[in-house]
């Protein structure tokens, strides 16, 4: 946790806010605050700054915040991912929020399992908890926004091009690169990330009629966990960014 | 897993192998396979190519084996790394191997808690289970070497030279990017990753002085298992490769 995040309805009117939660345990048995330290804070949504303990109490910690720093520049990529199993969702959820990925649509694909849709990583509390964990790593405020389709064709048919905007279509797809379409440096990306048996034909066709270019970061076939942040990380040199 | 991974004396002299163990397992349960299918294998540290199922039995599948491809092409990557918690160790180990990388050098650092070197993920026999599940999943069979050593300075200025070669040197410190170096295409690399917290100063200092040029990919600070793969997969643009 690198960044205590703070809800905006917690400030009060002279900039107080108490924590009594995992904040509060996070500030005293790791960061071992006392009395008149400054911890980096942020406000969800919003900036970024140092949060000064003015008051020590044995469950509660009360910091008087200033705040006078933006977020973190974001990569300007949104991410359309086959749903992994649950424990690498809930791992991607954290790091497509600490890589500053503002909005990620998850869909079923045909080597995704029917049942995946039932775990409880997909319930709002728990993606929230996991997107958080991300932004206190990353010193971040804004999460990505997370939804999901249970159809994949019908979403690629009916919904993508409302949900995609004009931002460049990318389909990852492990093999010999192809040729990287030349990206502009504030291009908007949407990269599509398969499962971790990739896409099927029948996907990758659908995709490359919808206007996704068919890209690899190698030849090796990579875990979802580990696909996304990899992916994420060549395409900024692509953007001179 | 997208490859068999045999050992080279489980092949006999006409090319057949018999699977028992968690490969006969997920050849039946997870690939289905049946007399006359054809699966990727690969032999450590040699060749890769297909199997044939010629025999299936209750607890047992033969394999007539053909190795016609070299495994695949290498970053030329080496990494120096603060040892992490060890569930996150785990996974990185997972992922070094599936990313190609060359050798790994685990480090103490002075964010490394002490209790992480009595960890069981540390035993040989864990490590290697964990590279396996690498080369399976990036279809290579060729795993990194990993060694360990328990104190940072005497690492760095007495064995460095000797264990580094003439690698170029680059520490991952998140911040405003540096200016990268210009890179060879095929010039080796060795990348410091530090630990959750980052370096302390002292610890880049000591890293600046002997020859390693802070670089970043981006300005948030990413967990280590994230790190990894985006800083591996941005220096492959980067080196034109």
């Amino acid at each position: 946790m690198n960044l205590l995040l703070l809800e905006p309805d917690e400030v009060d009117r002279e900039g107080r806010v108490t924590l009594t939660d995992r904040r509060f345990r996070h500030a005293v048995e790791v960061l071992r605050a006392a009395s008149g330290d400054e911890l980096r804070v942020g406000v969800r949504g919003g900036q970024r700054g140092l949060g000064r303990v003015v008051q020590r109490e044995a469950q509660a910690l009360v910091l008087q915040v200033t705040l006078t720093e933006p977020p973190p520049v974001r990569p300007r990529v949104d991410v359309l991912l086959a749903i992994p199993r649950p424990k690498a969702l809930k791992r991607v959820l954290s790091t497509v929020a600490s890589l500053g990925v503002d909005r990620v649509m998850l869909i079923n694909a045909a080597r995704v399992e029917k049942s995946y849709f039932d775990s409880k990583v997909l319930d709002a509390s728990f993606i929230r908890e996991q997107l958080d964990l991300g932004l206190e790593q990353a010193c971040d405020t804004v999460a990505p926004t997370i939804e999901v389709r249970e159809r994949f064709k019908p979403f690629i048919e009916d919904e993508l091009s409302a949900w995609a905007g004009d931002a460049r279509r990318l389909v990852m797809h492990p093999g010999p690169d192809d040729a990287w379409p030349s990206l502009e440096p504030r291009e908007r990306l949407l990269i599509a990330v398969g499962p971790d048996g990739g896409w099927v034909p029948f996907e990758i066709e659908l995709l490359r009629t919808h206007g996704f270019a068919a890209v690899a970061i190698g030849p090796r076939p990579l875990r979802v966990e580990v696909a996304v942040p990899a992916t994420i990380a060549a395409l900024r040199p692509r953007l001179g960014a």
